[in-house]
């Protein structure tokens, strides 16, 4: 296979590496991919995440262990395995079932570099001067191989000097936002600024959010979508103050197959995750040990919240046209 | 002046002692406010907090002072120092100023104790058998002297066998929630799962959250109220959902000479507290150095979002009755 590099994920010499999620934005750490078992732990763990990059991660190990000679009863155990680890997101399943069905990862990957910047033209085109941006969780280049899906759009408009400002919600439990799209915003020197996830209703009533883009792990038929806990929240706080509410998804995460937002299934992680501060080396748990908490991974928006869909190069306002 | 002893504040041999609510529930750590500087690092620091808590335990030690003798114009100045502590609460302010016009301590503690059971009867009064309440921030024992205000109401309706369960709102980023409410339901014994702000939403669609209650740090004229932030957050979920939103406060939290919540001065902390975890020795940053945060402690919600106002005795429907 050839080698490959992105900010998340590298192949060299036939061998797949990610770098480790849950230790940034501290510690850039990478993790070598030599068993099934490191990268499905990656998965589970988060420390590989992303709807895109989870897809595409685990379609390059697939690959890899394909050209090492795996027979091909084993690859096909191994590709259900893989599709076990997490199964909210879409693309994990599409992507596997694709190189099932002969396609090469090389041709994924390119695909989802050329998505991602064709969702960031045609997302930047809703932008206008001077905006002041919401997003939720991390939708960049974390997330996929190219510049990303919502952050992608939101890279793009700033890039285009159009001059807008990040609020960047932190996404408890597990930091996307304070982490990882903040340590991006840092490095593409966006101007932002990091909030609670409470935060953002008194924002808007504040008038300080013009828009928001969100990612999506799932898209149903009937325009409902999967997302990130915390993205129905901001839905429903977007209708109350009439702000346009955007998602941003390549076509490989619409999902035909389900028809609607119930359909979907949620993923349950860890109470311990809510309890406190999950982290490889320095996690804290600060709740009471008797308490319980309760960790859906996601939550479900319903099509009648949504502005815009951008999938693709298409800015799309009426889930038919999906 | 005479001992007392609640959950977060003790008065023995004329020395005013406050449980550090910082290292709860981990630690239960005694400050003894020894001199002004360290009550008032308590305030500021949140080491002691909750509205009512707040303005009676600066209270207890101005009368400490008074009757160890400081002078008239030492005593006025030393009110004027520890009302700049935290500007929202409207508690500090009032118990101040009666203690400048000759209030006793022991009156202003023993109306709080009976103003809670008073809130904590009225609001209960709205709870049906096996409701599912949620609630935010920390509004207890912990808050008031007493059993609290809207945690009190909570507290209340299990003690009358109503089969609640209670979803706790962990409140970033003081994690009021996650640490103290759920330290004070675990020590009452009452069914509660812990969850992040941002989860409420999904809960409320699925049709898990019956009724909320929250405290108020303080009611306008026109029932516009601030608290904690997430509150208004709450609120619109709550007016999306169709589900009922009551706030809980003593009358003393009334403040008639603000005429509405565009008026109250909101407090900014500061930025520390949204990049990480805030803690005295074992705190944790996770966010980007380079990036900015935005940590407003409180926010607004105006009148037409609150379904009940419990006030002492009283359930207002109407804020013209407040």
């Amino acid at each position: 296979m050839k080698d490959f590099s992105s900010l998340s994920l590298a192949i060299t010499d036939n061998m797949l590496s990610l770098i480790d999620q849950t230790s940034l934005p501290a510690e850039e750490n990478w993790i070598r991919c030599e068993d099934e078992q490191t990268l499905c732990d990656a998965i589970a763990q988060l420390k590989v995440r992303g709807a895109p990059l989870i897809g595409l991660a685990a379609s390059a190990f697939w690959q890899l262990q394909k050209e090492a000679g795996m027979s091909e009863e084993a690859l096909k155990s191994l590709a259900e395995r893989l599709l076990a680890t997490r199964p909210t997101a879409v693309n994990l399943q599409n992507n596997l079932e694709s190189m099932l069905q002969g396609a090469q990862w090389e041709d994924l990957a390119a695909e989802d570099i050329d998505l991602c910047e064709k969702m960031a033209i045609a997302g930047a085109s809703l932008v206008k001067d001077g905006e002041k941006i919401l997003t939720h969780c991390n939708t960049g280049s974390l997330a996929t191989l190219g510049v990303g899906t919502a952050l992608g759009v939101i890279k793009q408009a700033h890039k285009l000097g159009k001059n807008i400002h990040v609020w960047v919600d932190e996404t408890r439990p597990l930091l996307q936002g304070g982490r990882l799209t903040a340590y991006e915003l840092v490095k593409a020197e966006v101007p932002h600024t990091l909030i609670c996830d409470n935060m953002a209703a008194h924002l808007m009533k504040e008038g300080q959010v013009d828009r928001v883009f969100v990612g999506a792990d799932r898209i149903c038929a009937n325009g409902d979508f999967a997302n990130k806990i915390g993205t129905y929240n901001l839905a429903v706080l977007c209708k109350h103050h009439n702000v346009p509410f955007a998602i941003v998804a390549p076509s490989t995460t619409v999902d035909k197959n389900t028809a609607q937002g119930d359909d979907i299934v949620i993923e349950q992680r860890s109470s311990a995750e809510v309890k406190g501060f999950a982290h490889p080396t320095n996690g804290i748990q600060w709740a009471p040990e008797r308490s319980k908490s309760f960790n859906p991974a996601f939550d479900v928006t319903p099509a009648e919240l949504v502005s815009h869909w951008v999938i693709d190069d298409r800015v799309i306002v009426d889930a038919a046209e999906l």
